[in-house]
């Protein structure tokens, strides 16, 4: 199949340069037409000159997905931009789900990032340190049944939990009295809000104290297992050496 | 306190000079001390002129962290590196255990990385797109028995599966065995093998045809859920628009 152009969906990392990859500055640099939300847009203004720049609000995936793959079926060169990695819960699947609905003659990249739980695990120390889960808490896709399901399932499975978009405050009340039951509430969490990010903010705290008003959609929420603990302002959880080696 | 060194631990993203942070390049470069597993130690070869350079093999990790806060402990300036990220089963949990153990008088930053779900879900195109979970194989620090207990759990809760460090052939099988029970046999796999780093290859096959001799350390596999599915060399796994909106 001949292939009219190139589309590049790109993740720049959390938010300021210094977590860019040089692979995601070269994708955005190399293309004639940025597509992304405004915001993103407004993130990478850096790299934007001599572009030609479609920019377009949040829940208007799908439109920014459809001209994506529209200017690069003309033979133009498009990067599909997102904070994070575009992968987790951003416009890669999207744009490919699209592209293969419509055979889209397009040659397709997705260049990854440092995705929200990484950045803010980093922020918080180690709370990543075992099997963890990555879930989206957002209703806006899925049932708030098959959210709450998901995160009691995942708990009760001993995974440190990263919950991604918690704009929904009752949804997240919720969340936090299933994880309660299962957890009991001194479990530690941490909060980190604009990670990277003019403006960041870390707090460790614990599943009964989760300030639920200061919560937004640009808040990252990891929530312990049963051997995570505190020392200074980190979040630990032990790999589980102290069960193989005597140490220090 | 007073802090006498500062210790970096620096996750340098999957193995390719393109997918590192700035942060992880800067906080390798102004370290005295480079400190790492041999095979990561050659990754970033170019970045360590004129560097003091501690590599060890692998199953010394706890002689790395202690090596690591001594040396922070007199006052030097040190870098653990890791590839991917080092919170994702790497040195950063056990650096943090036991500097907390010793309430080392350190300071202690975590700098994010790649991690290999996210390169390897990268190449694959978008498997991570709903809610995944990320699971270490290897049984070194946990009983198999519960390995395989959490992939079932995480499975039966409709996660997309990310696993880790498949070093055990047995245990691989057993983990894949019960996928199939919950999956159906038929359920996408994407092996990738040195994603970002020479001789990558990256298959899209099935549960029922993993070829678990080529499998190894390397390798990342990621299990797609059930409504993943195969476009050209992508898996797709949607986000959930499609229950939303019409289209293309």
């Amino acid at each position: 199949m001949h292939m009219a152009g190139e589309l590049y969906v790109v993740g720049f990392g959390p938010g300021c340069p210094s977590a860019r990859t040089p692979e995601a500055v070269e994708a955005i640099k190399a293309a004639d037409v940025v597509i992304g939300y405004k915001t993103y847009i407004e993130l990478i203004s850096d790299l934007l000159e001599g572009k030609e720049v479609v920019s377009a609000g949040m829940r208007e995936e799908v439109y920014r997905a459809r001209k994506a793959l529209e200017l690069a079926g003309e033979g133009r060169r498009v990067a599909v931009v997102s904070d994070g990695d575009p992968q987790v819960f951003g416009m890669a699947p999207l744009v490919l789900e699209m592209a293969s609905k419509l055979d889209a003659p397009v040659s397709i990249k997705v260049v990854p990032g440092v995705t929200a739980a990484l950045a803010a695990g980093a922020l918080l120390g180690a709370p990543l340190g075992s099997d963890f889960a990555v879930i989206n808490l957002s209703p806006l896709l899925t049932p708030r049944g098959v959210i709450l399901e998901r995160v009691r399932q995942a708990a009760a499975a001993g995974f440190v939990l990263a919950l991604y978009n918690p704009i929904d405050k009752q949804l997240l009340r919720d969340v936090l009295a299933v994880l309660r039951q299962i957890r009991g509430g001194g479990t530690p969490v941490g909060v980190v809000k604009d990670a990277y990010r003019q403006g960041q903010r870390v707090a460790v705290t614990t599943l009964n104290n989760v300030d639920v008003e200061s919560v937004d959609m640009r808040t990252t929420l990891i929530v312990g297992n049963d051997e995570t603990y505190v020392w200074r302002r980190f979040l630990i959880t032990p790999r589980g050496y102290h069960r193989k080696y005597a140490y220090p």
